[in-house]
Order: C-alpha cells, then sequence, then structure tokens
C-alpha cells in the first residue's frame, strides 16, 4: 500500500462501530481514504494476514492516522478530539464529559460485543434474534432511564457527544434485530433527531463505498 | 444512607472492572468508601431496586463522587483523571495515551463483556469454561501481538497507565477460567511486575472488605 498523508480507515459498511468513527470524521470535516473490509466476503476478509498485522483483534474499525494505527472505536475517537478538537465531541464540563463517557461505554461494552457477528455465530442461527434482542433490550432499558437524567436535545445536553456516535449505529442495529424501540421514546426521539443531521447522514451504512447496490438508499 | 463527602464505590471483591477502579483509587491516594454489591447472594444484590437506582445497568462498579454518579469503569477512571490528575494514568504524549485507551478498550470491550457472569449463565454450566477460555485466548492472542510494540516494563512504555489497571484484573479472570498463559510471556510478564505494586496488592480481590474469609490471603 502507497503511503498516504491522509488518515485511512478500515470499515466495513454495516459495523456499528465502524459508523462511530465515521461520523466523528464527518464532524469534524476530516478527509480519509476508506480500506474496506467485508466481515463475511471469503470467510470474513478480517481475518487476512494482511489485515491482521494492522489489527491483532481482527475487527474494524481500525485507523492508520499521523503514523500510528489505532483500533477500538472509542480509542480512535478520543484521539481524534485531541489532535482534532473542532468540534469537540466531549463537552468542557468535567462532570457532563463523565455522563459522555458512561453512556458510550455503557454502549460500547455493555451492549454492542454481546451482539456482535463473531457471538452471534457462537450463539448458533437458531439464537440468534432472540440474544441479540434480550441484550439490547436489556442495555436499552438501562440507557433510557439514563438518558432521562443526561438529556437535552441530544444524549448529554444541548451539543452533539460522543455519546450520540455509539447511540444512532445502535439503533441501526436494535432495528436490524427487530427490538421493539416502544419502550424507550427518549431513546428513539434522540435518535431521529440525530438522523437528521448530515454527519450521521453521510456516513450511513446504506451510503458507504462498500455497501452493495441493493442496500443503498 | 448518610450524606458523606468521601466518594462511595459500589464495589465487587471478585469483579475485575471494580478492581480497575480500586487501583486507580489507590494509586492516586483517593480516600473512598466501599459498599459492597455481593453479584451471587440474594440472587444478585446488583438486582435490589435500590442498586437499580444507583446503577440501572445493574453492574458494579459504580461511584457517587462529586455530588454526581458514574457507572462504567474506564468513564470513572477518566473522571478521576480528569479531577485528580496525580500521578497520571493517561501518558502525556498523544500518540501514547490513543495505544493506553486502545489496550483498556480491547480489554474493556473485546474481552471482559463476553466472559463476564451474566454471559457465563446464558451460556450455560457446562459451557462456562471452554467459552470464557475461547473469548480470552482469543483476545491474548491480539493483546500479546500489540505490547510487543507497544509495551516498555509495563503496558505502554515504562508508567503505570489505565491499561494496566485493566490488565491485571483481566489476568486474574485468565487465571480463575484455567486459560494456559504460555503462549503470552510479555502480559505474563508485565502481570506480574505490576503485582509487586503496592496499589495491585491492596486492592487485589483476596483483600476486599467483602472477600469472604475462605479467600482471604
Amino acid at each position: 500500500m502507497a503511503e498516504s498523508s491522509k488518515p485511512v480507515l478500515y470499515s466495513y459498511f454495516r459495523s456499528s462501530c465502524s459508523w462511530r468513527v465515521r461520523i466523528a470524521l464527518a464532524l469534524k470535516g476530516i478527509d480519509y481514504e476508506t480500506v474496506p473490509i467485508n466481515l463475511v466476503k471469503d470467510g470474513g476478509q478480517q481475518f487476512s494476514e494482511e489485515f491482521q498485522a494492522t489489527n491483532p483483534m481482527k475487527q474494524v474499525p481500525a485507523m492508520k492516522i499521523d503514523g500510528i494505527t489505532i483500533s477500538q472505536s472509542l480509542a480512535i475517537i478520543e484521539y481524534l478530539e485531541e489532535t482534532r478538537p473542532t468540534p469537540r465531541l466531549l463537552p468542557q464540563d468535567l462532570k457532563k464529559r463523565a455522563s459522555v463517557r458512561m453512556i458510550s461505554d455503557l454502549i460500547a461494552s455493555g451492549i454492542q460485543p454481546l451482539q456482535n457477528l463473531s457471538i452471534l455465530k457462537q450463539v448458533g442461527q437458531e439464537n440468534h434474534l432472540a440474544w441479540a434482542q434480550k441484550v439490547i433490550s436489556s442495555g436499552f432499558t438501562a440507557l433510557e432511564k439514563i438518558l432521562q437524567s443526561t438529556a437535552g436535545k441530544y444524549c448529554v445536553g444541548d451539543e452533539v457527544s460522543m455519546a450520540d456516535l455509539c447511540l444512532v449505529p445502535q439503533v441501526a442495529n436494535a432495528e436490524r434485530y427487530k427490538v421493539d424501540l416502544t419502550p424507550y421514546p427518549t431513546i428513539s426521539h434522540i435518535n431521529k433527531t440525530l438522523l437528521a443531521l448530515e454527519a450521521f447522514q453521510v456516513t450511513h451504512p446504506c451510503r458507504q463505498p462498500d455497501t452493495p447496490p441493493e442496500l443503498r438508499a
């Protein structure tokens, strides 16, 4: 691969963790190159030796930026925040920052890993949907409660933050797994508000370079 | 519960995520009060209404500090770092900070959630050990590779960081689930070095206020 000064994002259109990073890049107006890693084709391109050299965890996203390689979506977003602080994705107020990170981690550690592709494979095809619905509903019940005290227009107050970058892709997963969202009016409302923003639209799974034609919108 | 100016940590002696926070508090010399939440007694005290009001995710750790309640161990540690910066748990160098967060998230999102109590319950008693061994080994294989390029004396260079606070409790879980650590010499070596530090010893699961007598050491 040729050396490039542009950051490179290893991404899969449908990966909710990749989407988080794409939104951060879009909001901050960072120009980048996408290298699609198809998680299902060829038995999973994330398992290729070439990609494992980039991310030994065999997961997307991973990012090459400023001469280093970072994996784990929130670590990437925190690095972008520290090196490209405008517009900020963490509030100035330290207590609000704590709320943003708490909500982000609730999704990134408490929900998403339990319903990702590799776990669903181990759970077995027949239990797939019930398992995903259970872990997402359980997490959303807690999140709905927390948002009732932190949310303004968005997850924490009226500024878009890292928490919102986690929320929207997780709601998309919930919809994909047919989770009933009726019990989560705060989550649903914030999600709808965020989806009206350009940065969430241009980074949507249905509009990526690797989105299959039949799923494009 | 009486108002207190001391931070309150809701903790379980054996919870690896609680241990992460205990180490941060010890390193920073923060005096705190422990409220033990027994995750197995009474069907799990984390499910009590009282505790759910503190953390709707029904998990430890949670912390009451400076008038707010924070859950999610890394969010708590980041808040402690921002409000009580000495000694620092994130390096000054931004690229090293990214490595610290990447390793922390690899453990906190990529390993621990897949082997925690609630998931193991769903997997079933007979598959328990094999499941835990598989997810820990898979994560450790990646981590070992990453540490080969980031580690000095500790996970990232020669300063104790948030990554180390995640490493030691995860190795303890690995040992509990009888994971063969031979393939991970870097992890094993760093773990041993860290366990010699007082902050890791006084916060160890075998020395907590809620450690049962037969497990004390």
